[in-house]
């Protein structure tokens, strides 16, 4: 009966806007629905969070550091808050989960992705998202969107971005779990298809 | 030419004393060392140090999570100190290394021991010592030696580190790199024994 669901996408596609939406929607269902993002929603997380993201330079972070990192967050998110919370019959939603660890660390930053995605069944303890929204739309319209908000991932270039695109794409194809929205429309528009695809 | 030693071995048993002498000698032998600790030596090492072993007991780390943060620092350790420093025909010496992760998350906290080796082979990019030192006692003695400088880890008790002493061995007699040194003796007879296992 609990439900996990996780939405991902590269920044700037609308994925918060969605999520709250969704929120809304599932809790008008009358289902109680804790939301969480990967990584934080625990204080290591938010430690780590704060140290994979906003660490300044002088902190040299490699590319599997950096990736185990994440899985460390991730580890506990499920511990202290994904698997109690659907023991107890809640809806879970989280912003980002494993897919994006995946796509950043690999199709981004050129780790293999079989690796990431073995090591992430060790994180999650097998943990996977009933469902995630993969919000999808070109690369410099997301870009133009975040102006200059982007993060210290996200502002590695258009050519970075657009690589993470296509690695949301390719894992999308392989995995029927996650449904790929196309997120160049109306709010609504979008919301609607997220809607009717949890009622499928 | 370049080789890379790590010493391990419950807390107590002498580790940092050996392996201070073992590092003399291999100066006093003409090469040029690093000396390193696990987790430890990087900046982000560091900061991994101070969550995973003296965060004080509001931050919830589970033993995924603990493990995943210790795999973060190695990955760190072995691109920022240990790589760089044997391309360049130094010798690294240790202070614990992948082992310690094993056996501790693995034989003393019930994690999946082959999963923490695969982890491990991810973290470490496939980079294991030549030759670990595992200076080996009967875990009352090393505790008696300690006395109350047991950290976060040490201080879960006696039949904790008596699952930890086993896990050592126990490993050690899978891995022909692992040379078992009795520390319950005179600090030159353990030294002399360390000195020998390099000649052969």
């Amino acid at each position: 009966m609990a439900r996990f669901y996780s939405f991902d996408g590269i920044d700037g596609a609308g994925k918060s806007t969605q999520l709250q939406l969704f929120c809304d929607f599932l809790r008008q269902r009358g289902e109680e629905v804790i939301v969480c993002r990967d990584p934080g929603s625990t204080e290591l997380g938010e430690k780590i969070r704060a140290i994979v993201l906003h660490a300044d330079d002088s902190v040299s972070i490699g590319p599997r550091s950096e990736m185990l990192l994440y899985m460390a967050a991730r580890a506990q998110l499920v511990d202290e808050v994904i698997r109690p919370a659907l023991a107890t019959g809640k809806t879970v939603v989280s912003d980002r989960f494993l897919l994006a660890n995946v796509v950043y660390q690999g199709y981004g930053g050129g780790l293999d992705v079989s690796q990431l995605w073995q090591v992430g069944q060790v994180a999650t303890d097998g943990l996977a998202p009933d469902l995630t929204f993969l919000l999808d739309m070109p690369e410099e319209l997301a870009a133009a969107r975040l102006g200059d908000k982007l993060d210290r991932m996200e502002s590695r270039g258009a050519e970075f971005r657009q690589r993470l695109r296509a690695g949301f794409l390719a894992e999308a194809e392989k995995n029927d779990k996650i449904v790929v929205v196309a997120a160049d429309r109306a709010i609504e528009e979008i919301q609607g298809e997220i809607r009717r695809a949890v009622d499928d």
